[in-house]
């Protein structure tokens, strides 16, 4: 069966669909952090969108395509990260139900914010198999749509409005750079890159203890993620396939980074930008910091991904 | 001797003056928090100005109204806070020696932080005593202007024009609430508000370990800080002259809040806001959350006042 590839079509049809729904996050820029790195960088501040993640974009472009009567029967996903907030907010804007599978030992606070949304939680053992097994159950139980959280042809049409909004403010980009993890950001960016910005380069980053999308991309096959271990607790997965599919096609490269470069570089966004992200979203600065792209006197869009962390665990 | 009182013709020229150096901050708001608060807060990102404080403004509108004479013989405070690196910034956009006398117990990264922005640091012994006699002592070896963080006029106008600015965005408001320590920020927050919104209320909120503004303000006295102990750094020392003047004259009520709500209201808006302020931003949130003012279902402005936290010495 051939998988459904999204295009730029389908991300101006997200953009659309949603834009009810969402914030138009700010842009932000600091000289400090410009003079150190010698280039203009401007930042997509995607932990300024609702449920603190762009995230949100995919989901409630997802959600708001379903029909009424896919709808009225809810959606399922599992996952314990920024995806099943941003489900659990899209479907309680539609109206609809949201069942999340998690991991019975998901932390306190990710179980909170998703049920503060107002998502139907389900427990599940701690494994892949339980994870599929369980959504599986409640598919074949209520009629609910899965909604993955990044190989998902609307999902992925959703995360491309991120990059729309960031080139439409006619900054005019040589670069624009995104974190790669399941791939859902990254392929979105690269649709509208390359449809609007021809030459804009794509660069994605990746840390190096998870570095599947990296190895796949210079290998050119789909290599799934074996015992990732990063502080960037948003890039853990495997790169989808229609993700992939996009990266090969659209993406100039993908580089990858240290955990010592992702703290530095999210403590520098903390102290210099005075605005909270994730270890995820530090990740391009990262690339940048080590010498990993190519941005000198350059502009560049960097995609802030999200700022959902645990205060009571930072890395400084 | 009188003291020289600022008005808001002098807010609106400080306005004037400073304009090309700083930065019009944002303004945020916070869908969950005004859930919780039940009031519609807006809150005035002073954590996004130059420097990382509302301090920049009036440390630029004092330099920048100095003659050229005098100007030209540089200017000298003592402070190890928000204040020295204002001035050391606004010193050298203006092209003259900023002269910061610190105690040589002053944490490393303060010393940094001023050194970093070209200004000579003169350390002292850690007495308030020894700060001003070096002081003193520079101002009669070099004719430098002395230019005190909060009871001085130039600054007082300066620090007015971020509720100035607040105000020119139309919102409407019923209440503006500042924090307050030496009352800089205060007395010029009253003066544009009572000049632009004079059915406006202004409300000041201070920790209760370090109350003298709180205590000076009901007793109708002048009371020194004694002993001050709180999270809310930017917030020990006493009220100044000017400062309790407007601020008798123009302010509605100053409470105080406990160091639980300080640290509540701080990571608070860390969580749901994303933006980084330091503990003495988060005192007029306190007071809300203590129910400490009355604003419930009103238009609520509030000055975040500043951003620069040590990361190595959070309270969560």
């Amino acid at each position: 069966m051939m998988i459904d590839i999204p295009s730029f079509q389908h991300v101006k049809e997200a953009h659309k669909r949603i834009a009810g729904y969402t914030h138009v996050t700010p842009v932000f820029t600091s000289e400090s952090i410009n003079k150190i790195t010698g280039a203009d960088l401007y930042f997509k501040a995607e932990n300024f969108q609702k449920v603190g993640a762009f995230k949100f974009r995919g989901a409630c472009n997802a959600v708001f395509s379903l029909s009424e009567e896919d709808a009225s029967k809810g959606v399922v996903t599992h996952s314990s990260g920024n995806h099943a907030a941003a489900l659990a907010l899209a479907a309680r804007l539609r109206g609809v139900d949201a069942n999340i599978v998690m991991p019975e030992n998901a932390p306190e606070i990710k179980k909170k914010a998703v049920a503060g949304y107002g998502a139907k939680i389900t427990f599940c053992n701690p494994t892949l198999e339980a994870r599929e097994s369980t959504t599986a159950k409640i598919v074949e139980e209520i009629g609910a749509t899965i909604i993955h959280p990044y190989d998902n042809f609307y999902v992925i049409s959703g995360q491309g409005t991120a990059a729309k909004e960031l080139i439409e403010t006619q900054i005019g980009f040589d670069v624009i750079m995104a974190p790669v993890g399941g791939g859902g950001l990254l392929s979105g960016t690269a649709l509208s890159t390359k449809q609007l910005l021809p030459t804009c380069k794509v660069i994605a980053a990746e840390p190096k203890g998870a570095d599947d999308a990296y190895r796949s991309f210079h290998s050119k096959t789909l290599i799934p993620s074996e015992n990732p271990n990063t502080i960037a607790d948003g890039l853990l997965t495997s790169l989808g396939k229609r993700n992939f599919s996009i990266i090969m096609d659209k993406v100039d490269d993908i580089v990858t980074v240290s955990e010592e470069a992702i703290v530095e570089a999210m403590r520098m966004i903390w102290e210099r930008m005075k605005t909270i992200i994730e270890p995820s979203s530090a990740v391009p600065l990262a690339a940048i910091l080590e010498g990993k792209a190519e941005i000198k006197n350059k502009k560049v869009g960097i995609i802030l991904s999200g700022g959902n962390v645990d205060l009571g665990r930072l890395p400084f």
